[in-house]
């Protein structure tokens, strides 16, 4: 991004997830009928945040939808993983992660973010689904929602974005994708040689010099992307589960953490930023078990759903 | 380590370990009552190891025991942070991970390990207790223990090797150690080089350039160091615990699974070498919660052990 616009979009961006926050929170009171807990909190070494949780309420077991605009000066090893110059920086977004007591609906994780160093500025984001037992309709719906918003920016977005987050949320050491997928990207706006090193393509040249459409895309995804999980966990909450499908949940959500603590960019640079642990760790679930070498019986519900999940289908097309 | 001393130790140190595996499962099985479960694998880059762990025991929720003896190429990224030359490795050694039922008995952890990379070879490891209700004739009979070990081979040796552990069992994040400490060394024959950017100063010149002094050390050390903890099991393991206990134990071993996967060197060096998941992750505790800003009362008995374990006391000096 050029610097003339950065200060613009800086300004523009906290403003919007501010806003944001209210507006996804406002949302999730109404599906879960509970209200959320407020923490306004400040990073001794600049910035601050407001965290709001919720803990046992009527669909989520955890809920956590952070706001945090930081900045300040990054240890000089982090910067040397990023894009720019210098270790001046200001992170500013938001993230949410679902944890609903049913095993019969999805966690989903939402985060979008605006992150300048030095020179170069960019957003980051994405969302994506994690079934304990995948329902094919479900996983269609939310990768079309996300297909809907992104064809309304650049037909070539979804599908790269897409691919990115089924790189991304991925896990080597278990060779197993955490979830569904949805849509993930990174240092959009930074210019090309930024994402050189990126598992997937970014998006093509237009999108790399006009922050103002890389901002527009944020804000719509933003304002749209929790329409299809509202669903999904209107149709799904009432479904019946019991004690089996509750160990299975509570084994998967090992992975989550796994996923988090070892691989995620957003846990790693909050703690290595020296954030606030309480609200960096809110996306961890309220409840985990790890259990010695356990796999599902082949053919089971379990097995199918994790056979799913590792496909890593093209949801969106599915049945096209 | 001189080349012509490696080889020796090499082989030597490969069937101490094996042998170390057998010694402690017995007495663990004397412990608990139940028999390990052994897994024997095959590392598709090189080597393999021996997987014992018992869950739902009489003592134990969850223990593993964990031989390995692994070689092959390791990634360039994980060779630039290691002492040596090239990506040739072998690293063998074993690990273990105790987590009782009970809140009253303690969380242990123990591992000694070999590594060579290339023309380089050293000794790591140590072992750490964390307990959930703080004892301190439990605190104080484990660091002794260990003081006895480490005066047999050099009187400077046990204050060094305990400030090593203080530093390294801590979670900046949290800024918490995650227990009441033990001891922890690592690159022991590498050369005083190889130890310049640890957080501790490693043992003087005699033990650098002398790898039967070491490895001698690090025999002593495997035979014994599971001594104590067995006395503490025994003096704890029928103490009574309710709901209040299990859910402070439960919680306290979120901060365990946070070191493990944010900062344990064994672990991330086992994730990094394409090790086996399930042995490698053997560590991480059966059940787990985590909940937004949970504190304990001020001057309960959670407070009170917190606060023991964040003042990282000399315990084996403490009352002598």
């Amino acid at each position: 991004m050029s610097p003339s616009s950065t200060l613009d979009i800086e300004q523009d961006a906290v403003a919007f997830f501010l806003a944001l926050q209210d507006q996804i929170v406002a949302g999730l009171q109404t599906l879960d009928g509970q209200r959320f807990h407020e923490d306004s909190w400040q990073r001794p070494g600049g910035g601050g945040g407001r965290s709001r949780v919720l803990a046992d309420g009527g669909l989520f077991e955890k809920a956590g939808v952070n706001f945090s605009d930081v900045f300040g000066s990054m240890r000089p090893e982090l910067a040397r993983s990023l894009p720019g110059d210098g270790t001046d920086f200001r992170a500013t977004g938001v993230s949410l992660v679902l944890h609903p007591r049913s095993p019969r609906v999805p966690t989903v994780h939402a985060n979008l973010r605006f992150i300048k160093r030095g020179s170069a500025a960019w957003f980051g984001g994405g969302t994506d689904l994690t079934p304990y037992y995948v329902v094919a309709e479900d996983a269609i719906l939310f990768h079309r929602s996300l297909k809907t918003i992104c064809d309304r920016h650049d037909s070539s977005l979804h599908s790269r974005l897409k691919r990115w987050c089924d790189r991304y949320f991925f896990l080597p050491h278990r060779n197993e994708p955490r979830g569904v997928g949805g849509i993930f990207f990174d240092y959009l706006g930074a210019g090309a040689e930024a994402t050189a090193g990126e598992p997937s393509p970014p998006p093509g040249t237009e999108w790399e010099v006009d922050p103002g459409k890389i901002f527009a895309f944020v804000r719509d995804l933003g304002e749209h992307m929790m329409e299809a999980f509202a669903v999904i966990a209107a149709r799904r909450r009432d479904e019946s589960w019991g004690e089996r499908e509750r160990e299975w949940q509570l084994l998967r959500r090992g992975r989550y953490v796994e996923f988090n603590l070892v691989y995620d960019r957003g846990t790693l640079f909050g703690l290595r930023t020296d954030g606030r642990a309480e609200s960096i760790l809110m996306s961890l679930p309220p409840e985990v078990k790890w259990r010695y070498a356990a796999t599902p019986e082949p053919g089971s519900p379990e097995a199918l759903s994790l056979e799913a999940i590792c496909a890593r289908r093209d949801w969106a097309e599915k049945g096209a």
